[in-house]
């Protein structure tokens, strides 16, 4: 086994940053800086290997036990103190520190080497008992909360009583006032030495109750304790989740780092601080965070003292509880501040830093890259670049690509205070607020009138797309990821809050109850909101919140473009959108898409003109009168590909065919049935009729896509006409088209060769005027059978769209509308590592696109392939796409961006180790 | 290439039954017969190469020309006449031959060689011109239809006018009768030559206004023009069609023989007839058949003469319309039962033969394996068997497993007239009659009082079930093949007629309006039955007819045992049943049973007894309430069990845990939750409310199986401890049992494994009290996501067993309840090549399984793998799991045996080429 301990200190170290494998990220860090020569106290890393080796064999490896003796005896050399010297003993901290950073382990343990011989020596040393006791009782608490496993909590009780004597004494009333109240009147700032060192006490003999063990005394004994609660820790079920979910594997295990303690709580010239080299919510180049004097560094994170700036700004709150450290202590500001600039240009990242001011000399504990919003990834990104920091490669893989759906809706203010009532699915992201109306009707009305409103449906039907329109956002109580109300609003780019079932809307009397439930699923209770009254949405997360919310616009700053300029520079894949309006198409075009990778033909049909026509076909006996129907929605469908392939000039557009079941174009309420049975001249109860035998009872695995086609061939064959003809008409024009006909749901051959003869029926018909248009025609994979008989398919089609949503469905047996009831638990869970539905199931469904890529190039290689389910604006999955071999990616208008980025990053990093890119943290 | 035409004649023939890939089935039976020395009129064989040249060059190989003309000049050596020669011409007939028998083909051309001058020439010779231009005109006939394609009914009104000279002659008034009574008035055998000669001209006229040529009058352009009609009939449409279906390939080709014609219609010492070498429908042994004097072989099948038996038997009709063969011609019959022997003894396999007598002498046509009922196979295989003439494996393979059926449920009787009212899905087989009863409570008060009834309901719930118990069989209007009424009657063995669509039933008063529909399609009246009508349902086929429609009762002769065990003698693969209830145990273990493959535990939740326990179970709102209600469950649980490892001593049991989604469980109508309400004290809105929560779209893909478990742990926890306590208590009284616990819908490794620790700590508590009892733990691979994670799930699972219904439904996207609207339409139109649901789809869904397989026994190469689907009761299907290596099949109780056989003959197939078995054909 190589090396296991690595030392740093007093300028030197034998780790650096090139080593995080094996020091973790806070390890490589310490020692880098010490390298660089940064005033770091001393101390040493325990290896990821050996934590290994422990858990493995349940006993820490040969020669480890030495090694950690000697690199002791090298930190005591360098402070001048000995560990469990009475007359001066070494105190050190302990921390665990992984690759990448992660939720879950243990994180620190303060002040060790603390027992009653050396506390009574360094109070003696530095005539100071109250900070040695208070440090000793935190010891005690911190040490038996991760190291021994009992609660926090069963000290409360000691502490309390403490504060009540000490109230006393200040002639306060404890027996009328509350726990809070008493922590308040008596900070843990006022309890005097005598009182700490009886805490101690306290405290130890809740250990041994609960342990059945005394506390650990010999300072020797306490380390290893505390490392072998670091390397435990690794193996704990929350990490062991989080790994999972975070494809982080077991087998890197975490390193534990010891070092000699300074003290940010000695006085009034001590301190302690956070720092982030830049703003991590704008980006703007400032030295950034908080500072706390006469503290130790739990108490910045614990909320107990409200912390204060490091710098002086325009924006700082006046007195002395706001004062900056650069007034306060302008020298250690300015050390801060120079070691904070050579940080950043020497890691060429922006840094998050930790640091204690001990009698006003400036100690760093940590450094490590910052987590930051999108909005500042991409202007850190992109200034660094400018400034020759780093390549414009590496400023596109610094942006985390999902993150960037932040800055293309507006979001809420994360500041402002909010009431959640309930929750619901996020159906189309973005924030929204205005007047709740309960019709389509009235949110045309109102919003005429200027005034931004809330549709608020039990469910939408096509009916309300007027109402849509006219709304802010969409909230719905019943209803999946696919339906009606999500479609529409997704397309629309509006935000949408679906299938919010805590909200029982009441049309009768215009209102609607929410049943309000707390963190933990218990409902506290109920909420009635009337017409008029306010709520705000967020789209993105799925939640309704009373009132307004304030929310931040969307702003796509100069630096985005360039960076999107250097992204497309490298990406491989090409970009499509799915847009099924020429508005949906020219704003996927704004956004950078390079063709449509699916326009759905169906919701086409749902427009109020168009609907009766559809349903005359569905309700008619015999092919002529069908026919008669679809001749009615022709020209319109014509319109809409005119429109559609002017959009896209010069660039490819896939067409779907009709691909839901018909009964989903038939009324369902008794008055739409009797409003339609007497415009048709059809009984109300043929109607019914015909909706019963439509009925199914799993209208996923149904009677539509090419289905319907074998069925009622006359259908797709309206449809292929109207692309056509519209291609033929754009062409005329002078404008370049290239249709892309797409069969749904095909699993055989044979379906796909009768869509053919069809397909080139109609074409030599209308290609017999003179004009010819080239086009192709290909199907979509979205069931495991087509992606297996993928090399018979590719026989037929020319290319190949997976539809991952409807793909995932099958494979993993999920209804996506119905899965909203159990899917979060068990992603929670770790029973599925994550939601299938947002990235692409590799272990599953991925083997049955690699399956049906080898196949259908086997067969026909210039097969163009392509993914227009919504993982194609997922980054994760798009890389996966890329590995694949896919040829372009498609996705909802919004997420274009999106996915020219994240297919940027997926060429530049294909072929490099799978981690090669985690644990550059953005928020 | 070899030898293209093998001539046969005189008592030699060039081919024999050994070259049947090369003559066809037909050429190689005239040739065998020919080299046997039996009277055959001399012809030759144009091989299937031939064909397959033909078809793909387009042109005939070289050589053929010359080949045919040699054999041709053979047969008239033989026959002593010329082809084409006015005086004394040779007529031949030309008939298609492939390998299996088939049809869409071109059948048959008789009489070719006749034109005006060889029937004048004829007619001379035979001095019977009335018999030479009858032969003539029906030459013209079938020749235009196979060989030009102009139509039969093209002929019709000429025809009809020359009937209708011929009644004015006899007096009769043509204007007031219709076609069909003129028909029976002037038989075609009352026109007299001339109107016959006339008939010639007339229809060759039509056959040049339709095809713009005169009619071949060269006897060699006929004679090759048949060829091509033969050749060219192999590629047309429903002949490709029925290949695809019947996995036969299209290189097979068919052969061409031309034979000398010999005539049956010479007069009343001239005869045709079809033989059977054993009766055909029960297989005793004697001659059985029918024919026809003076006449020619399409007039036995046209059915325009009725035939009369060959044979004296009891059973013969009186007159002289029905007189015996055996006593018109004796020595004719004679020859013909000595001949039967022969070949039959020669063939070793019931014959079925084509035979003419001319001017007393007998000639014979054909012979091939005789199509016969499942009950004669059985007694043919066996008595040959037993008689030596073939081995009992050959007797094994003889029978066709899936007709097998047949013999193990009532059937109708195929000669009652009957009357179809409507169709629905052929939920379960059987048939059966009654009064019609519209509830449960009337089912069961009159079937106590004696009366068959039969259920008809909308739809059928747990209510219903002794309603179902008490009928003879189910009707619904409404459901697919797994809905509650379709499930529970396969359980009991019960005929059902499921989703009738056309019954319209009303609960008040008591009717059912039934739309009838013509094979069209097209509705042509409304018939309303009442209460205590009568009807009769036949669940094979899915149809509901008027009135008692007589049945045959299932009956198992002693063959039929022999023969099993024979089957079993050479079988590899184990058969189960799936099993939900002692009895069903004991019917399986009556039939053959080795197991039970399927133990669905949900239908015990159904009895009225549980099902208000498992509701309140449902709507509990906490972990301790619904452990309340499912320790109620758990005694009549652990009964359940108890009674069927009792049943089951010695052999395996899988028991499925808890599969459908809960709402399955609640009531549906607003009565029964009225009701529900009262009896557990919660508010009907409540109770809404939780069926609201629960609907789901597709619960096909919902929150079922493991899911549930994985959310409610302790619903497993009852079932296994249920299952465990049972097993513990049959034990005990001495008997062995081996438990399978079985997890539904698995699709990841963490579910398994979350199962497992469940079922160790159950198991660890029932058997602290002492008895031990070994257990296995496995899951279903019913998705196809576990298909390919198998080698995953195989770390937790010791078995699987594939739920091929499942799995077909989610790789092919299809949803069993609703395909029945458009997969019987996609079958014929061979767009799938047949019902996935009933014959595995091997290319997609069959792959998934090995896939399973290969990778399941990579991790585990001990783990027991088997199918529990309904394609485990599909001969077809099992031979595919044979190949796959699976360790046993399950299938329903009924179809227990007709699995055995299908096994038996797959362990003795597997390793031989797949068309080993084809043609040897049973009906």
């Amino acid at each position: 086994m190589q090396q296991q301990v690595f030392f740093f200190g007093d300028g030197t170290a034998e780790g650096d940053k090139t080593r995080r494998d094996l020091l973790g990220g806070k390890g490589a860090g310490l020692a880098e800086m010490t390298g660089l020569g940064l005033p770091v106290p001393p101390g040493f890393t325990i290896s990821t290997e050996a934590c290994i080796a422990f858990t493995k064999d349940g006993k820490y490896p040969v020669g480890l036990d030495d090694a950690v003796a000697k690199a002791l005896t090298r930190v005591e050399a360098s402070v001048g103190a000995k560990f469990g010297d009475p007359a001066n003993p070494l105190l050190v901290s302990v921390r665990s520190g992984a690759r990448a950073s992660m939720p879950g382990m243990m994180d620190t343990i303060l002040n060790l080497g603390l027992n009653d011989a050396t506390a009574e020596g360094m109070a003696k040393r530095t005539s100071n008992p109250r900070f040695v006791y208070d440090a000793y009782r935190r010891f005690v608490a911190m040490y038996s909360d991760v190291a021994l496993g009992v609660k926090k909590e069963l000290f409360e009780h000691a502490l309390e009583e403490a504060r009540a004597r000490v109230a006393k004494t200040k002639g306060i009333d404890t027996t009328r006032i509350n726990s809070e109240e008493l922590k308040r009147k008596v900070p843990d700032s006022e309890l005097p030495a005598e009182e700490l060192k009886g805490l101690v006490a306290a405290f130890k003999a809740i250990v041994e109750k609960q342990t059945g063990k005394a506390f650990p005394t010999e300072p020797k004994a306490q380390l290893w304790g505390a490392i072998e609660a670091v390397f435990g820790s690794w193996m704990n079920h929350r990490a062991s989740v989080y790994r999972k979910m975070n494809d982080i594997p077991d087998s890197w295990g975490t390193a534990c780092n010891v070092q000699a303690m300074v003290f940010g709580n000695l006085g009034e010239t001590s301190a302690t601080g956070v720092a982030f080299t830049r703003d991590p919510s704008t980006g703007e180049k400032r030295l950034y965070g908080e500072w706390l004097p006469n503290a130790q560094g739990e108490d910045v994170v614990a909320g107990i003292r409200t912390p204060m700036p490091l710098s002086e700004g325009p924006n700082n709150e006046k007195g002395a509880e706001h004062e900056s450290l650069e007034k306060r202590m302008p020298a250690a500001h300015a050390d801060l501040v120079k070691i904070a600039d050579k940080l950043e240009s020497h890691f060429h990242d922006m840094q998050d830093l930790e640091f204690t001011i001990q009698d006003g000399k400036l100690y760093m504990l940590q450094c490590r890259s910052g987590k930051r919003t999108a909005r500042a990834a991409v202007r850190i990104a992109v200034e660094m670049a400018k400034a020759g920091e780093i390549s414009k490669d590496e400023a596109v893989l610094r942006v985390d690509a999902g993150g960037l759906d932040q800055l293309l809706h507006p979001t809420l203010d994360p500041k402002a205070p909010k009431r959640l009532l309930a929750r619901g699915l996020a159906a189309s992201p973005g924030a929204a607020q205005g007047h709740i109306v309960f019709s389509a009707d009235e949110a045309e009305r109102r919003a005429g009138q200027g005034k931004p409103v809330i549709l608020v449906r039990i469910e939408t039907s096509p009916e309300d797309i007027h109402g849509m329109k006219a709304a802010r956002g969409v909230v719905t109580a019943r209803g999946g990821m696919t339906s009606h109300a999500a479609v529409v609003a997704r397309g629309m780019g509006k935000p949408c809050v679906a299938g919010s079932s805590a909200i029982a809307v009441n049309y009768e009397t215009q209102t609607m109850a929410i049943t309000v439930y707390d963190d933990n699923g218990r409902p506290t209770e109920t909420v009635t909101l009337k017409k008029g009254d306010i709520i705000t949405l967020d789209g993105s997360t799925g939640s309704v919140y009373e009132g307004a919310v304030p929310t931040v616009a969307a702003a796509l700053s100069g630096e985005f473009g360039e960076l999107m300029v250097w992204a497309d520079a490298g990406r491989t894949m090409k970009v499509r959108a799915n847009a099924d309006t020429p508005l949906d198409a020219r704003i996927a075009r704004s956004f950078g898409a390079e063709g449509i990778g699916l326009c759905r033909t169906e919701h086409m049909f749902f427009e109020e003109d168009r609907i009766a026509a559809m349903r005359e076909m569905i309700l008619s006996d015999d092919v002529s009168s069908r026919e008669k129907a679809l001749a009615k929605l022709l020209p319109s469908q014509r319109e809409d590909f005119v429109g559609i392939f002017r959009e896209m000039a010069g660039l490819p557009v896939t067409i779907r065919l009709l691909d839901p079941p018909l009964h989903e174009f038939l009324p369902t309420n008794e008055k739409q049935i009797e409003h339609l049975s007497m415009i048709m001249g059809v009984s109300a109860a043929k109607l019914e009729q015909r909706t019963k035998d439509l009925h199914e009872f799993n209208p996923m695995l149904g009677h539509r896509g090419v289905r319907l086609a074998v069925t009622y061939p006359e259908i797709y064959a309206m449809q292929v006409r109207a692309i056509l003809e519209a291609a033929v008409e754009v062409a005329k024009a002078g404008k370049e088209v290239h249709p892309e006909i797409m069969i749904p749901l095909a699993i055989t051959r044979e379906e796909l060769s009768r869509m053919r003869v069809i397909v080139d029926k109609i074409a030599e018909e209308v290609f017999a005027a003179g004009t010819k248009v080239a086009f192709s025609f290909g199907t979509m994979i979205e069931l495991p059978r087509a992606a297996i008989l993928a090399g018979e398919l590719a026989k037929e089609a020319e290319f190949f769209s997976f539809g991952t949503n409807d793909l995932t469905q099958a494979t993993l047996g999920l209804s996506r509308d119905d899965a909203g009831k159990f899917l979060p638990a068990y992603v929670e869970a770790g029973v599925l590592p994550k939601d299938p539905f947002v990235s692409l199931d590799e272990a599953g469904v991925g083997e049955l696109v690699k399956m049906a890529v080898a196949r259908g190039r086997a067969e026909r290689p210039k097969i163009k392939l392509g993914i227009c389910g919504e993982h194609g604006g997922d980054p994760q999955s798009i890389r996966f796409f890329q590995k694949a071999g896919l040829d372009y990616v498609s996705c909802s208008p919004f997420r274009v961006a999106v996915a020219r980025l994240a297919a940027a990053q997926a060429a530049r990093l294909t072929g490099q180790p799978d981690d090669a890119h985690k644990g550059s943290g953005t928020a």
